[in-house]
C-alpha cells in the first residue's frame, strides 16, 4: 500500500508532499482509497462533507460501529506519515484481524477525512468540521485559495456538487467509537521510550489572519519618515509572538505570509500573515492572542499602518473520553498517555460527542510538517498491531 | 497614444500595472512601440540586448544622434507613468518638432528599454545593462523567475533567440547624447514649485538577496526552544534595515519576501527576502549593508538559523554630464536641478560613457511604484515641450 502512495504529490525538488484538497493529487489519493476498500470487499460511501468511508459490516443494519482512519492530504512540503500512516495502518490492522479470523459483533469502518491540513483553503479539518456541523457549509463554499478559486468552484472542478455539501448526521450515527492512529508530532514517546502511546487531550488552538495595511511607494525615493510600511508592523508582531509564546509555555508561529505588491523596489502596501497559536489552557491562549493584537495595534500606530485580525478557526480544549483512553492503555499493556498540541479530525469528532481516542506512533526526531518527518518501520508495525488489538477489543 | 496603452497589463482588482519582461503584456507593449514608430516613418531596430529603437534620420550615415525614451514595463501593481511617460513624451516631442518644421543636423532616436524594473527576473535595467556590457549575457540568460523559468527560455517563448543576447556596441555608437524623461518619484519638484526639473545624479543603490534558512517543523507541537525559525531572523533584520537607513539618511526596504513551505501550521524552513538599499554616498551604502549583514548573522546564531547574502545588482553613484545638465537647465529657463535615489536606464548609459541627462516631471503626491502614482496633464504637457526644446537645441 505504502509504495502506491509514496509518489503521489511528492515534490522532486524538496522531497516533501504537496497534497492539497480538490486537486489532481487529491483525486489520485481518493482513488487509492477506493481501490484499497474495493480490494477488501468493504462498503464504500462518501458522506455529504466529502469524507470517504469503507465499512466492514453494515452499521445501518448492525448498529453503530468502531471507526478508525485519518487523512491523506498534507501541508505544503509535508512529510509522508502525517495522515497517511493512520489510513494505511487502518487497512493493515483490518487485514490482521481477518488473518486472526475474528468474528465481529460490531461493524468496523475506515475513514479518510478530506482536507485535514487546510493547506489550500485555510481552515483545518474542513472535512470533519462540515460533517459534524462545526463549519457552516456556506462558509466552507466561500473559502478561497491563493489564486482566488472558491471551495465551491474547486468542488465542481473535482466533479462534486457544491450545493450538496452539508453536515451528515446519518454518516455520524454509524460511528459509536472513533480511534485515530497518527504519527506523533513531538518527542513525548521518545522520552517515554515507547513505540505507541494513547492521547489524553488536544490543546486549544486556532488560526488568526493578521492583515497589515500600509501604502505602496518607491523603495528608493520615499524618505523613511514619509513611509507607511506594513512590513515593520509585521516584523514586530512576529517577534512579539515568539516572546509571548515562550513566556507562557505556549506556541505561536507565523509560517505563512503573503505580500502585495511583492516587488523588490516597492514598499509593500499589504502584508498578510497567519498566526498559528496553541496553549495548554484556553485562558492562556486567549491572553496570548489578546496581548499580540495589542502590541500589533500599538506598533501600527507608530508605523502609520493599520492591522486587522480575523479568527479563521478556533478549537477549544479537547479531552478524549477517559474510560476509553484507559481501556486502550490497558489493552496495550500500559501504554503511556500523553497530550498533544496538534489538531486532528479525532478532536473534531470528540467535540461533536462521539466517543473518541487516539493512538500515537513514535517519531524518532519529533519533526513533523517537513520532508524530514519519519517513523521507524518497527514502530509503524507496532502501531498496526496496537490498532488491531484495540479494534478487536472494541468490536468483538 | 496614452489611450492605446492604458489597458495593457492593468489589474482589474488593484488598478495597478503588471507589465513584466517577456510576457504577453510585454509583447503587446512592444507592438505598440512598433506601430507608433511605423506610423511616423521612423526606422525601427532592435538591438542585441532586446531594446527597441526608432530613428528619425540615419545615425549610421549621418553620425551619432540624440536619443530619448524610457521603458514600458512596470513593478508589480505599478503606476501608469513610471516608464511610459518617457516613451509617450518622446513620440509627442518628435511630433512637436515636425510641426515646428525644424531641420535636423543630427538624427533623433527613441529608445524603449527592455525590463527596466527587473520585476520578473530580479535584475533592474537588464536591457540597458546587457546592451552596455554591464550585465554578462550568460548571467542574464541564467536568471530565473518565481516559477523557475529562465530568462533564456522566456526569450525563446517570446520568439527571440537566446544565443543572440549580447552587448551591442554598434547600437550604442549611434547615440551621442541620451536624455530620458521620467515622472519624478519623490517630492523635490513640489518643493521647488516647478513642473519640470533636470537630474544631477543618481544615488548609489543595489539589491541584496538575504536567504534565511532554518528547519521546517510542526507549528503546534514543536517547543519554542526546539525551533530554528528563520522568520525571527528575518524580522529582526527588517527592523534593523529601517533603523540603519533612518540613522544614515539613507533608504532600506524589504518589499519582496518568499517563504517555504509557507503553510500556516508549519515553521518555515526558508525565508528569502530582498533588500533594496540606497544612499547619497557609496561609503554610506556599504556601511549600511555591512552593518545589516552583521546584525542578521548575529541574530541567526541565536535562532539556530543561517543567513546567506547575495548581491543581485549594485550601481555606484551616477553623476550626469555637468555641461549637458547646465545646458538643459538653461534651455528650460533655469529649471531646478535635483538628485534622485531611483535607478534608471539613463544611469546605465551614463556609466557606459554616453553623455546623458534626465528630465523629471512633477509628481503631485511623490508616490511611485503604486497604482496611486500620478502626474497632472498640464505637467505632462510641460514635460513634452521641455523635451522638444532640449532635442531641438541638441539636434539642430
Amino acid at each position: 500500500m505504502w509504495t502506491d502512495l509514496v509518489d503521489i504529490g511528492r515534490s522532486p525538488t524538496t522531497g516533501g508532499y504537496r497534497r492539497f484538497a480538490l486537486t489532481p493529487e487529491d483525486g489520485q489519493l481518493r482513488e487509492w482509497f477506493e481501490q484499497e476498500a474495493t480490494r477488501r470487499g468493504l462498503d464504500l460511501t462518501v458522506d455529504r462533507a466529502g469524507n470517504q468511508w469503507a465499512w466492514w459490516g453494515n452499521p445501518d443494519f448492525d448498529g453503530p460501529g468502531i471507526a478508525t482512519g485519518s487523512h491523506l492530504d498534507s501541508v505544503p512540503d509535508g512529510g509522508a506519515f502525517d495522515g497517511p500512516l493512520g489510513v494505511v495502518s487502518a487497512f493493515a490492522a483490518l487485514d490482521l484481524l481477518v488473518l486472526q479470523g475474528i468474528t465481529l459483533s460490531r461493524p468496523i469502518g475506515i475513514a479518510c477525512f478530506s482536507d485535514e491540513e487546510g493547506s489550500r483553503f485555510g481552515v483545518a479539518c474542513s472535512g470533519s468540521r462540515v460533517l459534524t456541523g462545526a463549519l457552516d457549509p456556506d462558509r466552507a463554499r466561500a473559502l478561497t485559495d491563493q489564486d482566488g478559486m472558491s471551495y465551491a468552484d474547486a468542488m465542481a472542478w473535482a466533479g462534486r456538487a457544491p450545493h450538496l455539501l452539508a453536515p451528515d448526521p446519518e454518516a455520524l450515527a454509524r460511528v459509536d467509537t472513533f480511534v485515530e492512529l497518527h504519527v506523533e508530532q513531538g518527542r513525548g514517546l521518545i522520552e517515554c521510550k515507547a513505540p505507541v502511546g494513547v492521547a489524553s487531550e488536544i490543546w486549544p488552538h486556532g488560526r488568526w489572519r493578521f492583515s497589515f495595511t500600509g501604502r505602496a511607494d518607491h523603495a528608493g525615493t520615499t524618505r523613511m519618515s514619509d513611509r507607511a510600511d506594513p512590513m515593520l508592523t509585521f516584523a514586530v508582531t512576529a517577534l512579539a509572538a515568539n516572546k509571548q509564546a515562550r513566556s507562557r509555555e505556549a506556541r505561536a508561529t507565523f509560517g505563512r505570509v503573503t505580500l502585495a505588491p511583492n516587488g523588490t523596489n516597492a514598499i509593500p502596501s499589504q502584508v498578510t500573515a497567519w498566526l498559528d497559536a496553541r496553549a495548554e489552557a484556553p485562558d492562556t491562549l486567549d491572553a496570548l492572542v489578546t496581548e499580540l493584537c495589542r502590541q500589533a495595534t500599538e506598533r501600527a500606530e507608530r508605523d502609520g499602518t493599520t492591522v486587522e485580525v480575523t479568527v479563521e478557526s478556533s478549537t477549544g480544549l479537547v479531552s478524549f473520553d477517559v474510560p476509553l483512553r484507559d481501556r486502550l492503555a490497558a489493552v496495550l499493556g500500559g501504554a503511556p498517555v500523553l497530550p498533544t498540541a496538534a489538531g486532528h479530525d479525532a478532536g473534531v469528532l470528540s467535540t461533536a460527542g462521539i466517543r473518541t481516542a487516539m493512538l500515537f506512533v513514535r517519531n524518532p526526531t519529533g519533526i513533523s510538517h517537513s520532508p524530514e518527518e519519519h517513523a521507524e518501520l518497527g514502530d509503524c508495525a507496532a502501531g498496526v498491531r496496537a490498532l488491531a488489538d484495540v479494534l478487536r477489543d472494541l468490536a468483538t
